[in-house]
């Protein structure tokens, strides 16, 4: 695989392989610190964090803490504190203990799933830790995605190298993980030509727990809607910038249906010179081979949610038209698990030496 | 409005004023049978014909009706006959036996909602009607919209002048009618300079009624999935046809979404020019001024199915990507309306001289 | 028909014929001021209202009207402003304003679809109307069902000689519509022994356009749950006085399901000596037989809300168990429609000598 | 406790300690053979045996299984065969075939999940087995909840004695295994004066896996609906048997809603004396102190399906209503997991002497 994107973000050879820094039981466990648990991307790290041998989260951060019913925010027992015959909760506190626990030592490692905005400020009360002191950080949230303070854009299928030695972490968007996986091989090879349309629908999760009349059961239900379509979308400036020296720009059409969990992605761009449908297979094929979490599919298969749902597996299919003028990349990914707090989980196996499959699930829970 | 798209498929400019050929109420009742009445399409027609006061359903062909469970098909009283203290019920017979009853002049239309195949294989015993005598025929299926056996393409905002003097009506496709409305004002304007790349999502209804594990409740709910995406879809050449002489070659990626009702479409094609989004924007809702069911929204407003559920409306919008190069249109319809049911009233209004809109909700039901 | 239970609750007999009052088109429009509209209730009376030949919707009362996006309250075009060549569309005004333009005589019935406490608040400021002057009121809130303020219960089903000379109704609430429905024939025949279970699952609707997190798509959203199981619901007073003379204790276990509309109730109570499932039956259908909007159904089918969506009927089925020792009721409503906007025009229909079907769906849209 | 039900149906105790028979680790793997392995509880059997250090999955059992098209069957790589890098997959053999295998010892533990009726069928054929040899057998359909053929009842929490010795095991229904927790510690009590109502409803995969049109999504979706209500539900005798000497009649009234996964289920019985709603708590709590699987919620808690998806828990809250004079146990289970493959898994567990918790998941997948 020649790496002609690797100058224009982070550095180095994008499908490294998976083995060397890689063994199955590091020592040590990561003390977690969980900002921003009770969010959908929160609670989810949350739970898969339960079935990692590695990692142990200590503490959760809630904005407003005291004065929220957390057993509403906290469903089936997943603090723990709930669950019949559990163990003893999880400490619930303000996101700025929580950044005092880190400071203590108590914690290591910090894993922010805050809404955007938020995770960037209370950094700014922590300056000396951009010089690679302080925890750990992966921050879910897009406050960092563009490379400020230090932060390494995390997406192991293109940028593990970097990721590997990272202290700190900017975990991709939902749309632009499955956007850029769509269009990465393509891309590598220099086989686009010019602009790219991205068409893409999401489940309610992708759109946070806050209380809108417009996710509301009874308005979202039965309806599916485009959402800032045409505008400048978070997501656009992060593919244009993860799929760099491909110099391509990125239009997108964000849509939301009623499903709670999922994300299905059109990507669609001029193909440099006509190829064949077995052509850009055989490419993608080649450039995911070793990869845990990329599927892709044979012909005549197309990606659907449920084939991911619960999964950190991205599934992708690839398609020509118009004679081989156009590239059509379809992807399936679960927004709350690879867009979000599986990829989270992904990169911290990265940075602690796990295998990075480690507590993941790549199998689905279709229903 | 130049008609640059009119020699290409049935002949004469596009947007005809509504008026002339219209009265409010045209002398004499239509009397209907339906064929295919059990299905999403069959029962949406016989659903809106009640509400008309000049389309009378007089018997209902479904095949093999005496072996099925006709509550189970036509729940909530629809055919009259379960409906307290209601009409006595209507008659439901075969295919063969409703086409004798349109020879013996009980029925002088015939509205098929049959699936495709049927309708055409039914018509080769009645030759003789191809040369304008025999009933009034509106097929909802895809079997006649090629022009064969003298049918007329049933889209009302491009083929209007066709419609009206026409004795057989190919009503469009559910995803044709969205694609077409999205796309036919830049088409006509000569605005389009290559290939159409059209991505849409469907309610499941839109997969029809034969019990298949694909659309099960368990399958389909909380489950996005592309389905023959990249595959012949038959609704592109319908597209192609329509948009005539632009001459584009169109290709479409169809998606399904757990929700009953619904599509919503994006119709992606690089713009001769760079056009500006204003100048777009004006040149759709000049064209569309008139139209009754289109509606073009303004800056800042999308579509989404919710706002056109139980309506003959689609809403359109238009945007401008990548700097003028491209052009998105979006629209949504309600797949079972304007994309079925509702699109062969409005087909009827036209061949018989009633108010385009009579009998036809405008408003959605949006819950 | 022995009417046992009219003494305790309005008088007069209950099963009174619909004939004498009624004529097919009186005389003059009633202009109606409709407070609450942008909730489910109000839009749906809205909707309604549309198909209605004698009321005008003259304007809408929304609570902070001025900052609110109307846009989002009244999705497709249902104020008629936003629908495209629609009329000019209606005034959105405060509720004060809107009792002013009562007192003015802009408009002669008030129709409130405001939350429970709020439409009583308002009418506190109008002490001269409940002399019998002022504009007629339906109030659809839980303000006014015990009779205070000279309301009758408007449940025409039971109370049709006192709603067709009132001047004031309260609707009934959704639940108890149901509940009332299915226990009334037995209990008026004295055939109950002892205390009524009532299990309910209702659509998301019912509780509310309020924007709350337990309502929010994600969660309501595969999720059957319980709310105040056991409580003092407010619906449980409104049953046991409805069913009156009876003296019956009724517990009553509300849940929510996730769908748009819709009650499916089952009632449980205890019969005096044990009766056969015809024998029940019998009464049922007799009881009902010139009801236009209850269907008691045969033996082997059961109601179901897909049955009622969108229809002003209720669907009733009843069981007898343990050796005819208990009675089950089961109903099926819509809670938009028969269970509030539809029973609320059923009511002004009576009040105004209308047919009592007159613009209300007795079939259903079950999709 | 008093066990006063335990003589009429398996015997002894039963609300047995955990600890004396189980150990974290026992010596050897249980090679199973999955009959039934494409419908939902036969998949997530498959899914949650994955997780568990003692059971491996040798085969799947699929009735015309070179007929049909797998990767259908089994979405998301649930075989291991589709995913990516992924073990081989697992063999798809005949039920015949699979008995075979048992026969020569390829696999010594057969868990059916076939429909009713099937596997009684299959068995007939190795009559010899029922003398106690032959493989390890857990049933989860109701062909042998009557005790036929030597099978115990599997419901841990009030059987586990019987459980742990069993060499087959009749897995409980998924409604009957809520309604028995729900009334089993007021009934062995001595509590229930009379005959119990039982409410309940539950996602559309407790339909099982045919394509039906009653099950399609379109039908489906947004309607809740009886069916078999008052009927001879199979269900009936699992429970009356279960809570035994108590000797209540039981109706049952079964409700589908638009959900995959769930059951809320409401039992109503009449208390023998007034009892207050502590009092009641108190022997719940007390009841299924030490139960791992079984949560009493505290007072103002309800269940909700949500809380328990994915989990292997049943929540159970109980009320008072009349004033005392009646029992309301509410309980909320995922129908696939406690009510099927996770119950399968737990007896396994029981009878494999392994932690009864082991590979089972307490906390829910709320969304």
């Amino acid at each position: 695989m020649k790496s002609s994107l690797t100058q224009s973000h982070p550095k180095g050879p994008m499908a490294a392989s998976l083995a060397p820094a890689q063994v199955e039981k590091p020592e040590g466990i990561a003390k977690i610190g969980l900002l921003g648990a009770s969010g959908y991307s929160g609670l989810e790290f949350l739970r898969l964090a339960k079935r990692h041998p590695g990692l142990q989260v200590v503490c959760l951060g809630v904005r407003e803490a005291a004065r929220r019913d957390l057993a509403e925010f906290f469903p089936g027992g997943l603090t723990g504190a709930s669950g019949p015959g559990g163990a003893p909760g999880l400490q619930v506190i303000e996101p700025e203990e929580l950044l005092a626990e880190a400071a203590n030592g108590v914690i290591d490692t910090i894993v922010s799933a805050l809404p955007h905005g938020v995770c960037k400020q209370l950094l700014a009360a922590m300056p000396e830790w951009e010089r690679g002191i302080g925890p750990r950080i992966v921050d879910l949230s897009g406050d960092h995605r563009d490379g400020a303070g230090g932060f390494v854009y995390g997406l192991p299928e293109l940028f593990r190298n970097e990721v590997r030695p990272a202290h700190r972490i900017a975990n991709p968007g939902c749309y632009a993980t499955a956007a850029i996986l769509a269009l990465a091989p393509a891309a590598e090879a220099g086989w686009l030509s010019g602009p790219v349309t991205v068409s893409a629908i999401s489940g309610v999760t992708g759109a946070g727990r806050a209380a809108t009349l417009h996710t509301s059961f009874a308005e979202a239900n039965e309806n599916a809607s485009y959402y800032r379509a045409g505008g400048d979308h978070a997501h656009i400036p992060e593919i244009e910038r993860a799929l760099g020296q491909a110099n391509l720009s990125v239009a997108f059409t964000p849509q939301l249906v009623p499903m709670n969990r999922g994300i299905l992605l059109t990507a669609v761009a001029p193909l440099r010179q006509g190829k064949s449908a077995a052509k850009v297979r055989e490419l993608y094929e080649g450039r995911y081979a070793s990869e845990p979490f990329v599927r892709v599919l044979t012909s005549g298969q197309w990606p659907s949610t449920r084939e991911v749902r619960g999964s950190n597996r991205c599934d992708l299919s690839v398609q020509v038209q118009h004679q081989g003028g156009t590239l059509v990349g379809l992807a399936a990914i679960d927004n709350l698990v690879k867009g979000a707090a599986g990829q989270a989980m992904q990169n911290l196996n990265c940075m602690l030496g796990w295998l990075e499959t480690t507590g993941l699930p790549v199998e689905a829970t279709p229903w």
